[in-house]
C-alpha cells in the first residue's frame, strides 16, 4: 500500500489495526459475556494505537512485512489498553474519562475491569505466540519478541515505571527519578515495539540496537510532550481533562525545568534518536524519521 | 533424587521450587524495592505448590527431567499466586488472610497489589520464555508451551472462570454453571500445567490429551474437594477460615448434591482421570497416579 503522507500512512495502518483487534478474541471462543464486552470496550476505544504502529513500521524499515508484524502489533496494544485500565482504577489514578469516555471501571465495575486487563495482558501473548507463527516467522524469533514483551511490560519495565509513578509526588521525586518513571512506564513498551519490528524484519544486532536507543529517546520525548499537553493543551483535542498532573501533585518535567527548557528537551532526544537509525544504516527509515518528527509536534 | 513415598516426592520438589522462585527474580534487575517486596511476599508465602509439582511429575512421567520442568513450573506458580493477589482484592472476594496471613494488599495496599500481580503474570512469560530454553528444549515446544499458558489462564481460561465465578451467587447458578467455574477457574491452570510437562517431556498428542482429560478430572476433584473442607476442614490445618462460601452466598458442589454426593464425585473423576493416564501407556505415570490419590484424600 502507498500513502503519500504520514499522516496517511498512521491512518491506513491504524485502520488495519482496528480491523484485526476487533477479530483478535475468537467468536467461537466460549468467554463470559460481560468479560468480552469489557475487554472490547476498552480495546476498541480508538486512541492513537501508535505502538502498533511503530511494529509495524519498525517492521518496514527493516524490510518485513506489515501482514507479518499485524499480530505482534495487536499484542502491544493490548497490554498498553491493559495497563490503562489498571491505571485508571479507584486503587490508582482514579479517573472517570479516557479517550472521551467513561473509563473501564466506571462503565464495568472495578472488579470486571481488574479481570479485563487480566485478560487482555494474558491475551496479548497468545496473540503474539500463535499468530505470529502463522506468517512464516521462527519459532525463535517469536520467542525472542515474547521474551522482550515480557520484559519490557514487567517489573523491570512497564509495571517497574507504574509503581515508581504511584510513589513520585512533588517535591519528593528527583529530575532523575522521574526520567526512571518515563522511561520505565512509557519508553519501554516503545522499545519493545520498534524491537519486536525489527525482529519481524529481520535486524541485525546493530540494528535491533539503534532501534532501542531510538525508542528510548522518542519514548522520553513522547510523554514529556504529554506533560507539555497537559500544561498548554486542548482538553477537547486530548480527549480528557487538562492540568490534571498539577491537581494530582504529580512531577513532570515542566514541573521540574519549565516549558521552554521541555520543548527544547523533545528536539534534542527526538533528533538523536533519528541519528542513532541513520547510522545504523536500516534498510528503509524513512517512516520511522518521519513518525518521530511527527510526534514531537502533535497537539494530542 | 529418589523418593520413597509421594509425600516425600511433594515434599522434596516443592523445596526445589522453592529455591528457584526465591531467585525468579534476578537480584541485578532494577526493580522498585516495594514491588520487590509485594511480589516476593506472595510467592514465597508457602501454598502446596501442586501446579509446579504436577508439572514436573508430567515431564518426569514422559522420561523429561525435573530441571528441565522448573522454570514453566514456576511460571505456573507466578500465574496462581497473580490470580490469588488479585482475587483476594476489597473489589472481589476482599479477603483479609491467604494461607494463615495477611493478604497482599492488607498488607502493601490495593495499587500496590494490583501491579504486583501485573508483574508476576508477566513475568511468567518471561520465565517460560528464557529458561526453559536453558535446557536445551526447542524453541517450537517452548512456544507451544508459552501458547498454552495464555490460553488456559486467559478471558476462555482462568480468568473467564473467575468472571463467572463472581456473577455467581446462590440461587442464581445451576449446577452446570458451577461447573463451568470449577473448570475454568481451578482445572484449567491444572490441565496447563500437566500438559505443559508432557511437552517439555516429549509427549505425543496421544499422551497429551490423555494429561489434559487426567488435570480436567483431578483438577474438579480438587475444587470440590475444596468446598468439601470450606465445609467440614480445619481452619488451622488450611490457614484459612471454614465456612467463607456460605457466609459469601458462593455455590459450591456441597450446596447442589451435598456432602456424600460431593465426596464420590471427587472419587469419580479421581479415578476416571487415572484411568485416561493408564489407558495412554505414559512411560512412567506412577507419580501422576500417587498424586491424584493424594489430592483425593488431602486434608488441607
Amino acid at each position: 500500500m502507498c500513502y503519500p503522507s504520514i499522516k496517511d500512512y498512521i491512518k491506513g495502518h491504524a485502520e488495519r489495526i482496528e480491523r484485526e483487534l476487533a477479530a483478535c478474541l475468537p467468536a467461537e471462543w466460549q468467554v463470559p459475556a460481560v468479560l468480552r464486552e469489557s475487554m472490547d470496550y476498552s480495546l476498541m476505544a480508538g486512541g492513537k494505537r501508535m505502538r502498533p504502529i511503530m511494529v509495524i513500521a519498525a517492521a518496514e524499515a527493516c524490510n518485513g512485512s506489515a501482514d507479518a508484524a499485524l499480530p505482534v502489533a495487536c499484542a502491544v496494544e493490548m497490554v498498553h489498553t491493559y495497563s490503562l485500565i489498571h491505571d485508571d482504577l479507584p486503587a490508582l489514578d482514579n479517573d472517570d474519562y479516557r479517550r472521551g469516555r467513561l473509563t473501564n471501571h466506571k462503565m464495568f465495575g472495578d472488579a470486571t475491569a481488574i479481570l479485563a486487563g487480566d485478560a487482555l495482558l494474558t491475551h496479548a501473548f497468545f496473540a503474539a505466540a500463535r499468530t505470529a507463527r502463522q506468517h512464516g516467522i521462527s519459532a525463535d524469533r517469536v520467542l525472542a519478541v515474547i521474551e522482550d514483551l515480557a520484559e519490557y511490560a514487567g517489573p523491570r519495565g512497564m509495571v517497574g515505571g507504574q509503581v515508581a509513578d504511584m510513589l513520585g509526588e512533588q517535591g519528593l521525586t528527583k529530575l532523575e527519578e522521574l526520567e526512571y518513571i518515563h522511561l520505565h512506564k512509557t519508553s519501554d513498551l516503545i522499545v519493545f515495539s520498534l524491537k519486536a519490528g525489527g525482529r519481524i524484519g529481520g535486524a541485525t544486532e546493530r540494528q535491533l540496537q539503534a532501534l532501542e536507543t531510538f525508542g528510548t529517546n522518542i519514548g522520553l520525548a513522547f510523554q514529556i510532550q504529554d506533560d507539555i499537553l497537559d500544561v498548554v493543551g486542548d482538553a477537547s483535542k486530548l480527549g480528557k481533562a487538562v492540568r490534571s498532573d498539577e491537581k494530582m501533585q504529580k512531577v513532570t518535567y515542566p514541573y521540574f525545568i519549565g516549558l521552554d527548557a521541555s520543548r527544547q528537551k523533545v528536539k534534542e532526544l527526538t533528533e538523536q534518536g533519528k541519528e542513532a537509525i541513520v547510522r545504523a544504516e536500516i534498510p528503509d527509515p524513512e517512516r520511522l524519521l518521519q513518525l518521530a518528527d511527527y510526534l514531537m509536534q502533535r497537539d494530542h
